[in-house]
């Protein structure tokens, strides 16, 4: 294995230590919980945005925590649930009296975790609610997961809720918005290459030098087939169609759309992506209003790519567009 | 190969294709000259701010054009200088009275290219000097190299010179301000694989198994030495000693520090080695003033990162502050 690793069971708490390190003025690391956190939340005017889910899918989601993005993020170790008692401590933590909103992806581990810690903090008196996303199109239902699983989708419904909660939504309101949001948002990935945790050092599947999978999760999940490599634009194709197929995104239709690496891909590469998926939607009178490249959602080192659109209207454009500040800042 | 390509010729054509379309209102490319532009490029109020270099750098340096960087971008072939004619002409198209400054990371091919344009250009009338980076401190002279290779540190150049740019300065006072601060800039890098050129489709250098490249070039010339893989830990001290040394930096100096991926590291494991590098730094009485942590300089899909120290001063601290906004935009 070839990773900036020290010692395997050490990778999360090091990583989170060295984001706080990164962001003395607008992160605090609760090593108790394996939280980060913005350093001025909970704020009382404002719905608290909390997002958990297993680390390796950096920076989903310890680096989109900050203003206009998450209040706090509560990973688990790589590819697994957060502890519950760490996500109802980090309820407690992060509850505001215009109440906590805890998102998950759709995965039965976290589910399961969630669930609970809702239930247990609302118990204690703290209003929480909870938010499922699920966004990718690629299998109905997959290894760890029943019903779709939630992948890259999820930065816009961070973006969209938390621009929410600024502007003083209630907690009602907010998930108004994330429900929305989730309902036009489509995503579908694809692996050149398996990836490898820390802990287990070796690759998590097989894939053949001439093979990549289509509509492969961000845990390493299957998609949909195994196929032979083939040029960047047929890869495009293989997965841009059934993203546009499934809501399904029509002529006349405005979208952002989001070319998102999964961790071993390298930017250039992302935007020849980009390009292809441009001009395909354009061929369909599908209109590219906002534009994401870049990773946003990784499984690890894996080569490989998605592609996320989102059907924008005045209200999720308007929320898209509102100030945001986090750690995967350029200056 | 498992790459998002196509045709590997149209590699460097068809990701500027893409990152034009994703950025409509602000950037325009040129095909004739392989060019990335600001749409809003030359404004005859400030020194249009150039740099060339060889593709597969992503996001140096055509992802780095915008207001508050870079005025253009003219990138040659991966791992290949641009052509003569190519900068000659960008550079014509760059002109603005109040001069270009050609920025060149200092490679024997870049350098002859760029300083034969600048040569032509100026006896054309256009008023236009260069400036060469040369960061690296692992070795002194390289394959491709007399004298010290220009690396990640470049990041710090541009974002400088561009806003001392923007902010009025005539070319004297640009060249001032980017010779300053290459002067306090010091990189080191490491490399855990080697890359992948698409047109060649077999990785450049042979590493072993357990083996890492200590000081490797972002064309994967050789380091200082050829090392067994080591933990996170001791591979920051392998870098980072040699890079606080050359200045030297010393207590009680202010620093920004970088932690570069180079193309195929998670952005987790940088942010594990950040934490270490500020702790180093730390104990030894240097503080971090400003943190960047992500991709800024690559070697198309290299496993590996360096670390970037640059000596602050109220001055340079306060260019890196101006705003800035390239295509590397998280919202």
């Amino acid at each position: 294995m070839k990773k900036f690793v020290n010692d395997p069971k050490q990778f999360v708490p090091e990583m989170l230590e060295g984001l706080a390190l990164a962001n003395p003025d607008t992160l605090r690391y609760v090593p108790e919980y394996n939280l980060i956190m913005r350093s001025d939340s909970p704020n009382e005017n404002k719905v608290s945005i909390v997002q958990g889910s297993g680390s390796g899918h950096e920076p989903a989601h310890v680096m989109a925590v900050g203003k206009g993005m998450l209040d706090a993020a509560c990973p688990g170790d790589v590819f697994a649930a957060p502890p519950f008692d760490y996500v109802f401590e980090t309820t407690k933590l992060l509850a505001s009296p215009k109440g906590v909103l805890l998102l998950v992806n759709n995965y039965t581990g976290d589910k399961m975790v969630f669930d609970m810690a809702q239930e247990m903090a609302a118990a204690e008196g703290v209003n929480v609610k909870t938010l499922f996303i699920d966004d990718d199109v690629s299998v109905q239902d997959s290894t760890y997961t029943i019903g779709r699983r939630g992948v890259a989708g999820n930065f816009f419904v961070i973006k969209a809720v938390a621009a929410a909660a600024e502007r003083g939504a209630d907690l009602d309101e907010v998930i108004r918005v994330g429900e929305k949001v989730n309902s036009v948002t489509r995503t579908m990935g694809v692996a050149l290459t398996a990836c490898t945790p820390p802990a287990k050092g070796s690759p998590l599947f097989e894939l053949g030098e001439d093979e990549i999978e289509v509509g492969v999760g961000i845990h390493g999940e299957p998609g949909r087939r195994r196929a032979k490599m083939m040029p960047a634009n047929d890869i495009v194709d293989e997965i841009l169609e059934p993203v546009v197929n499934d809501l399904p995104f029509k002529d006349g239709d405005r979208v952002a759309l989001m070319v998102n690496g999964l961790g071993g891909t390298p930017i250039s590469e992302l935007y020849l992506l980009y390009g292809q998926a441009h001009k395909q939607l354009a061929a369909k009178g599908i209109t590219v209003g906002r534009s994401y490249v870049g990773e946003y959602c990784t499984s690890l080192d894996m080569a490989g790519a998605s592609i996320t659109l989102v059907r924008l209207d005045d209200e999720i454009e308007s929320l898209l567009n509102d100030p945001a500040e986090i750690a995967m800042r350029v200056f």
